[in-house]
C-alpha cells in the first residue's frame, strides 16, 4: 500500500522574523495555509491519514497535531533533535513496515510550496506503480530553468521503465549541489534536473540500503523500531536518535544506491528557499509589489511586505522586502535577503532569544 | 507672578505610527520621556504646579493627567476641540488671571525638544522680569541655521531693553512661514531669527490684544471665564469653543500686536517637526543609525530606527526610516518623510481607523 511520509523537521532561519525555533517554516501560511498543512491536504486524496506519517521535532510537535488533527497521535514521530533526512526517512520506513510490510513511501518535504495537485498526485501514483513493481529508489526531478546552485541535480540515464502514462529513467548520477560553472553546463547540456527532495521508495528497500551504506544508522534505527509499541519506545528514542550520525538522504543514500529512477516531473515547484522566492509566488500588484498581509503602499514599487498582523506602510522604496510581527520587523534589499543570516546570528550573540 | 501655560493640544500625523489619535506627539517619548512630561519638568524648577495651566484635548485629558500627577485637574484645560493657538491662549489667561489678576504667562509648545534647561529657565524668568516691568508680548527666537520655509520669523528691532543679562530687542516685524527665497535672504541679512513658538506676555495683556484683535474670539472667551468655577463651566465650554474662530497667535495677535518684544535666545532648540529632525536629536552610532528602541543593523548606515517594541532588524539599508509599533509598521527614505502624509490619507480611505 502506499504511504506518505512528510518530512516536517526543519528549523532554518531563512524566514525570520516570521519564522522562529517553535514556529519553523512548515508551520507558516506563507501563501495561503500553513505549508505543512497544504502537503497533508495534497496527499489526502491519495492516501488516507492512517497511512501518513508526520516526522516532526519534539519542539513543533503539538503545533503540527493541532494542525492536523485528522493525524492520530501516533501517526506523528517526534525526533528529539533532527538528524538529517536519512534518519528520518530511516525511523518512518519502520514506522510504516510495522503496519504494513509492503509499504511504499511517497516522501514529501512539509515546506514546498506545489501547483497542478492532481498532476502531482499522478505522478505520485505512477512512481509507487513502478516501485511496489520494479523495487529501487525513486527521485522527483524539477527541469532547471536556471543554473540554481543551491540544489541537487539528478542525471538521466539510458534506461527506461514505463508507469501508468510515465516515462521513468534510471538516474544515471546524482549530483550535489554544483559551482555555478558546473550548474551552468548541466543547463546547457540537457539531461539533469533538479532534485526535488521528493522520492518514493518501499520502506523495505530503503531499510537494506541504509544497512548496506549506513550500518550504524541502521542499527541505531533498528534498536528505535525493536521498542515500537513498548512501554519504551519513547525512551529509547531519546536515548538513541540524538547519536545517530547525521546525514542527508540525498548524499547517504541516493549517491550511492543500487537501484535508482527519476521521473521528470512538470507540476509547479518551489521549494521556497527564501523570501525572494517566496516574492515570486505571491501575485504582484500593479506597482509590482508582492503583498501578504494588512499593507498600504505609495510610491513604493517591487517589494515583498509580509506581516502576520501590523500594517506595513511603505512610501517611496523599492525592491525591499519588509516583514513584520507583532514582536520583530525585517528590513532588507531583495537581493541581499541571504544577511537575514547575519541578523539572527547577532540576535543570537546579543542573547535577543524571545525573538528567536 | 510667574505662571507657565503648556500647550499640549497638538495632533499631527508626521510621527505616524508612533502617534495615533488618541497618542498625540507629545505624549511621545521620542528622545527619553514624553515630550510633555519633559516640558512640565523643564520648567517645574522656576514655576510649581499650582501655576502650570496644561491645556489639551478632551481625547487626551485623561493621559495627560497620568502623565502629570502633580498637576491639579484643575489645572488642566481640556478644549472639546482643538481652535488653534489664539483661543488656547486666551483660554489658559482667564484661567490663571482667575487665581492671580497679576499673572505673567510663559507659554510653551508641549512637543518641542529644548536642551540647557538651566539657560532655558533664566532666559525665561529674565523675559518675564521685563514683561512685570514694561508690558507687551514677548516671542523667543532662535537664531536660524539654514534658510528654513517652515518657520515664522522675527525681525529684530532697534529699540532695547534690559532685563537680567539679557538685551531685549523690540520686535520689528513678524513673519509666518516664507518662501525658500526670501528664507535664504532673511539668512544672508542678518536680524532674523526662527519663531520658537515660545512666548511670555501678562494675562491681562493677551487679553486686551485680543479684544482689540480677535473680538469674536474674546467675547467667547469671555462668556467661558464668566462659567469658571460655576456648575456651568463645562456645558458653557463645550457649547461655545467649537465656534471660537481658529487662528494662531502668530497670525492672530503677533503680526499686529502694538508692543511687541524678542529675545534672542542660545538654548538648543528643535520644534522636532518630522522623523528626520528626531533623526538629528539621537546620538548616532558608528554607523551612522540613529536608533531608539531595541534594534540589530548589519550593514546598514545613517537609519533612524524608532521601535515602541518590537526588535527592528536591518541589513543592507541606507537612510531609511523604519518605525515599527505593534500594530503597525512605516519604511520610507529620510528624504521623502513628508509622505507619511499619504499613508495617512490612504489609511484613511481604506477605513483601517484601528491604526490611526
Amino acid at each position: 500500500m502506499l504511504h506518505a511520509v512528510i518530512m516536517a523537521g526543519g528549523s532554518g532561519t531563512r524566514f525570520w522574523p516570521a519564522s522562529r525555533r517553535r514556529r519553523p517554516k512548515q508551520l507558516l501560511s506563507l501563501i495561503d495555509r500553513p505549508l505543512l498543512r497544504a502537503t497533508f491536504d495534497r496527499i489526502l486524496p491519495l492516501v488516507p491519514p492512517e497511512r501518513i506519517w508526520v516526522v516532526t521535532t519534539a519542539a513543533t510537535a503539538a503545533a503540527t497535531l493541532e494542525l492536523l488533527p485528522e493525524l492520530a497521535p501516533q501517526q506523528l514521530l517526534a525526533e528529539p533533535v533532527g538528524r538529517d533526512t536519512a534518519a528520518c526517512a530511516g525511523y518512518a520506513s519502520h514506522a510504516a513496515l510495522r503496519h504494513d510490510p509492503d509499504a511504499v513511501c511517497a516522501v514529501l518535504p512539509a515546506d514546498h510550496v506545489i501547483g497542478e495537485e492532481e498532476s502531482f498526485r499522478n505522478v505520485i501514483a505512477a512512481g509507487a506503480e513502478l516501485i511496489g513493481r520494479d523495487g529501487g529508489l525513486l527521485a522527483f526531478g524539477v527541469r532547471p530553468t536556471r543554473a540554481e546552485t543551491g540544489y541537487g541535480y539528478l542525471k538521466l540515464g539510458e534506461g527506461r521503465a514505463e508507469a501508468g502514462a510515465w516515462t521513468i529513467h534510471e538516474l544515471e548520477r546524482f549530483v550535489e549541489k554544483p559551482d555555478a560553472e558546473r550548474a551552468r553546463r548541466y543547463l546547457d547540456e540537457g539531461g539533469y534536473l533538479w532534485n526535488s527532495g521528493i522520492f518514493v521508495w518501499s520502506a523495505a528497500g530503503l531499510l537494506e540500503e541504509l544497512r548496506r551504506q549506513l550500518p550504524e544508522l541502521a542499527a541505531g534505527l533498528v534498536r528505535i523500531a525493536d521498542a515500537m509499541g513498548t512501554p519504551s519506545a519513547e525512551s529509547t528514542v531519546a536515548e538513541v536518535y540524538p547519536d545517530l550520525p547525521r546525514i542527508s538522504v540525498d548524499y547517504g543514500v541516493m549517491e550511492d544506491a543500487t537501484r535508482r529512477w527519476v521521473i521528470p516531473v512538470d507540476f509547479p515547484w518551489s521549494d521556497v528557499g527564501s523570501w525572494p522566492a517566496l516574492r515570486e509566488l505571491i501575485a504582484a500588484d500593479e506597482d509590482g509589489n508582492a503583498v501578504h498581509g494588512p499593507s498600504v503602499a505609495v510610491g513604493s514599487a517591487n517589494n515583498l511586505v509580509y506581516s502576520d498582523g501590523p500594517v506595513v506602510a511603505l512610501a517611496g522604496v523599492r525592491d525591499l522586502i519588509v516583514v513584520a510581527t507583532g514582536d520583530a520587523v525585517l528590513v532588507v534589499p531583495a537581493e541581499q535577503a541571504q544577511r537575514v543570516k547575519e541578523i539572527v546570528a547577532e540576535l543570537e550573540a546579543r542573547g535577543l532569544d524571545d525573538v528567536l
